[in-house]
């Protein structure tokens, strides 16, 4: 049967005073109301009902996932004791499916993102489980069509078409961050796609891979899936380290027993991780302001203004540039251009005022 | 007897959103948990008891008054219904006291600026009400020793010496906001001091010159002294105008049938009407920052910050020069040299967001 399993992870550091002790980011009404993880459940939906959509999160926000997603049994809820990355974001649903299903085909989303159109990722998600289900040695990842030369994210370098799956093709090398003039020579080139960090694969397959590559990993998540109740026990010692770090790159090398494709995705893919990204999905004023909430300005243009606050009013006078954030708790007022620091200046915040993020 | 009358009407809009509607600048805490009323209150007690300390203020203070100032018995507390400028806020209380005491001498205060040191300005109080005890035709004001050109404050001129009252003076002259090279002249001159709004009188002396000057608020503020329960009906029949204007202009140039004396007045004195006055009496942090309340900051100088809003931390990352304000209604982000412009920011809240000021 089919699975989605949602990650999120993370707490959004970057978007305080939104983000907080139990409020990530994914979980932050950014979106007409709507958080992150609601939108990747919503996207999910069209691939499986809500019963098979499972998420995998902070065990800390697994009370806030549940009352965001309804529709998801509790069960289907798994809260990580502490970050362990995304191999075991992936490894541990693996196993707990598995256990109740060796015929299960499982497709690991991310929620970090706004996609549209969703029906292209929808056909896109479709055409990876049947390849999955094709093909019994095969792990899948989503190609991203890259729209700009970006220096941010790792790359695909695809290889020969598969043929009956439109869009699949062989993929012959993860590639790290490029440099700008080489993320540029891979836009013009057309033979490499963003690595978009979401995967679909048999459950059994995965499981070969860990066992072939991190025999460790596998069997604690084994005993995981079989022990629940020892979750807070096993999960700790996992070994931390990332899917691509771990499978995806060894396996695309060979050292595995299975071979990687990839699914072009070519749809609209935005990150929303801090406020430059999240300013570009709010509205604009007549000023060209961003802003969310209450806020009235008087001759001040380009800031981004976050009130969610209710009741309370922000008021600009002759600004620019600059991200204001009101939340019950926190101010935040930072250059824009300077809005990627706001991690350090959360740790400064924790040490002077004692308020911790996480 | 004495009195003393603190004038403590007007709003400050500038200090927005600290003050706001039914709470004007007099009344903020601002220095050291202290409001500029109380300030007053307790430089004016080194002259006369509480019970003959009185103040004039809005009527939709009074009770915010009354609360900030326990001692001063609620009667002596006049609440204007409406303004009307500083001539009926020294007419009503003289024509009050008048009533109950054909003797009364009033020192009338304000209560906008710091003066230190105390003890000069309660010498030249005594100085001033020792003069007009002894001369039954002097209205005497109090004259600042100016100590920079400024061009923001009237100008006295003042004449020959009055023996036996040291520092007490002829005014020859009233002279309004002079351009920076008079005021530069003055200050070389030596013989004008800031028109510092300070008066002290007979009430007798008073309601005589406003009888031949402006018979019909004389008779008006008289009518108001016996019938008290008519306040709501005579006030805001008053002429609206400035005590300077109807008074001392006119009988400082012989219109009267009194003349103006002034005492020097040689303290540091500092108006605080705006965000770079507060500043000014804000401690500040190691990067130069003007702080009242919890704030952190990262790389941020020059900046005013006060958040009055308990609980709440702002936090600052590489801003310079701003003005941030945080009260539970409300979050003010100005550049500072715009903050003098606040009161039309005011305007624009109030039409767009609904919040009003008074």
């Amino acid at each position: 049967m089919r699975y989605v399993v949602i990650m999120a992870g993370g707490s959004g550091t970057r978007l305080w005073p939104l983000s907080r002790q139990g409020m990530p980011k994914q979980l932050l009404p950014l979106v007409e109301g709507k958080s992150l993880l609601r939108l990747a459940f919503e996207r999910s939906l069209a691939s499986v009902p809500a019963e098979q959509i499972w998420v995998v999160t902070g065990a800390a926000y697994a009370d806030a996932v549940a009352a965001d997603l309804p529709e998801v049994p509790a069960s289907n809820i798994l809260g990580e004791p502490t970050g362990r990355d995304s191999l075991n974001a992936v490894a541990w649903p693996a196993a707990v499916l598995y256990a109740q299903d060796r015929d299960a085909v499982i497709a690991q989303v991310t929620a970090d993102q706004l996609i549209e159109p969703i029906e292209t990722f929808s056909a896109c998600l479709e055409t990876a489980f049947a390849l999955a289900e094709a093909d019994h040695s095969v792990l899948v990842t989503l190609g991203v069509v890259p729209t700009s030369p970006h220096t941010g994210y790792g790359y695909l370098h695809r290889g020969a078409a598969i043929e009956g799956f439109p869009g699949a093709h062989e993929v012959l090398q993860f590639a790290e961050k490029p440099v700008r003039e080489v993320a540029e020579q891979y836009l013009t080139s057309g033979d490499y796609w963003w690595n978009a960090g979401m995967f679909v694969w048999r459950a059994e397959t995965l499981l070969q891979q860990l066992q072939l590559l991190l025999p460790d990993t596998h069997a604690l998540v084994l005993e995981l899936a079989a022990h629940p109740e020892k979750l807070d026990e096993i999960f700790p010692t996992l070994f931390k380290t990332s899917v691509d770090y771990a499978v995806m790159e060894p396996v695309s090398a060979g050292r595995g027993s299975a071979h990687v494709a990839a699914v072009a995705l070519p749809v609209r893919w935005r990150d929303v991780g801090g406020y430059a990204s999240l300013a570009e999905i709010l509205p604009q004023d007549l000023a060209g302001n961003a802003v969310s909430g209450t806020c009235v300005q008087l001759e001040s243009v380009g800031n981004v203004v976050v009130n969610a606050d209710d009741d309370s009013v922000v008021a600009l006078l002759g600004v620019t540039g600059l991200v204001v954030v009101r939340t019950p708790l926190a101010t935040l007022v930072a250059r824009a251009a300077d809005a990627e620091r706001v991690k350090e200046l959360v740790a400064e915040v924790a040490r002077q005022a004692g308020i911790g993020f996480a």
